[in-house]
């Protein structure tokens, strides 16, 4: 069942890279608007063209951010990029379209704990709260991804019902939105969960994309894509380098890392359209950016068919 | 086709510990041999069954190892265990038997310059070196799995081509060979090499059973596991902490980490015989006694439904 439904070899991929947000946000140490825009610029040229480069939350909240104008406005964008921006409310979203971006993202969560203590508000408040974001985007000509936080279990509650996940998606299809994203906020994806989420998005709201967005938390992020590819998703996010990291796990990785992610996809006969050296470069320059070690495995290894010189290395059996 | 194959939920899998070989050997400092039994008894005591628990190569070529019969002797070993060894030659065989080990490893590389590199002789003169180990293993009652390295890629040469697999394969079960063990050995291992590997293996000897020996060093051992799964195969080989490395890539992670493999069976509906808690404990005390951070995501992070507290800890949008 799920092979009948699995992307066929050769399809094309959409990597959607959001370490400019997702990742930046996390980072303590302010990154200088140069360097981020130095990464951006980095990131299109491997032949990225959908990034969530930003967030337009309150710059109090999340100074690490505040430089959402100034990136957008000052990075080299391509003709065809689709560029995205998170937002939290209507506010957020007005600033975003003022900042030209081409779509944005909005987000709730599928447990109501979790949504409380992320934007203080009940998930059916949040909802509600949309029909003027949504409203306002659709003048603007503005697309809107409907992000659904702890979509695959809540750090809170635990299990989320798969059945949540699907009536918020139906309430995203029905106030317009392009697309569910689903958010694996805290790593708790598994590919048990994932297929539960995707079937019943289905069942609930047939036709209507799915996006997925993974943390290698507990490092089954890629075990995740693959079962999304077995059913058919096409569309997944991606942080370079692997940047971010979780609350709740000191230590712990964050988003799937962009170029593992490019690097299996290409591997798998799929097209992404993106410059896997060039795209380890990108990681190598984030990573000086940050002057941390970041969690991506291809960009310390290299692409797989490397070769090595078998006079001059050590080996090990086995 | 992939799902008509793959095995069902449920199912029983094998997961076979071999960090305290494949880990071990690539520490450059000597773990204290009462370290090494303190770890392997912590594994046991989380159900672990399989372990290959040292080689037996030449205590100058890998002083690491030297200690294999006082491990062995002196370890907590569970009546229904089903320990191993990595042997090279007959002379570690002979040495494996002294010292009552179950089953064996064989490795010949399917890469001739991997073989040369690895063991200094042709693969045709490995497999021909066989026939006593064989032989006398026969005579001793003792399993022989058929370990056939650089299965999914050669450093030096890149592509191996899945037919030079078969071959290999064929061999070892003309051997009498239990099984065959495709070794990712330096992290070249995709879903479609696995694939094909596993097909090219099927057709040529129709029944044999395989086993799956990854590396993480790019990211994509899991998804692998994956594809392992979807194409019915039961058995594969994990490092507790993730312990280990790669000898061409420096910072690279090693084997599939065990509690992390672990834990994607067990949410995906498998049955392992192991308890994730306390592998989680056998990871930490894997980690204090080589004092360095390992890659295992699971170990910092937690299992999924591990729950905090809304009120006490930050979170972030997304």
């Amino acid at each position: 069942m799920q092979n009948a439904e699995a992307v066929p070899d050769g399809a094309r991929i959409t990597v959607c890279e959001v370490g400019p947000r997702d990742g930046f946000q996390n980072e303590k140490r302010f990154i200088p608007t140069e360097r981020k825009i130095e990464i951006v610029n980095a990131l299109f040229a491997c032949g990225i063209r959908n990034m969530q480069v930003t967030s337009f939350v309150s710059p109090r909240a999340m100074p690490q951010l505040a430089d959402a104008e100034r990136v957008l406005a000052e990075m080299d964008r391509p003709a065809d990029a689709v560029i995205s921006a998170l937002i939290p409310n209507l506010r957020g979203a007005e600033r975003a379209v003022g900042a030209g971006v081409d779509a944005v993202h909005t987000v709730v969560s599928a447990s109501e704990s979790h949504n409380l203590k992320n934007v203080n508000r009940p998930i059916a408040r949040s909802l509600a709260d949309f029909e003027s974001v949504f409203a306002t985007m659709a003048r603007a000509g503005v697309i809107v991804e409907g992000g659904i936080a702890t979509a695959f279990g809540c750090p809170f509650e635990g299990v989320v019902p798969p059945e949540q996940v699907a009536r918020i998606a139906r309430r995203y299809r029905d106030l317009g939105a392009s697309a569910v994203s689903l958010g694996d906020t805290t790593g708790m994806a598994t590919p048990a969960t994932v297929r539960a989420a995707i079937r019943a998005i289905r069942q609930e709201v047939p036709g209507l994309p799915i996006h997925l967005h993974f943390h290698n938390t507990r490092g089954v992020g890629l075990a995740c894509v693959m079962t999304g590819l077995a059913m058919g998703v096409t569309r997944y996010d991606g942080s370079i380098g692997g940047l971010g990291g979780c609350p709740f796990a000191a230590g712990a990785t964050g988003n799937v890392c962009t170029e593992d992610l490019v690097y299996l996809l290409g591997e798998s006969g799929y097209e992404t359209g993106i410059d896997l050296d060039l795209l380890i470069a990108a990681a190598r320059l984030t990573q000086d950016a940050l002057g941390r070690e970041l969690p991506g495995q291809v960009m310390k290894a290299g692409p797989r068919l490397r070769r090595f010189d078998p006079g001059l290395t050590a080996t090990a059996a086995g």
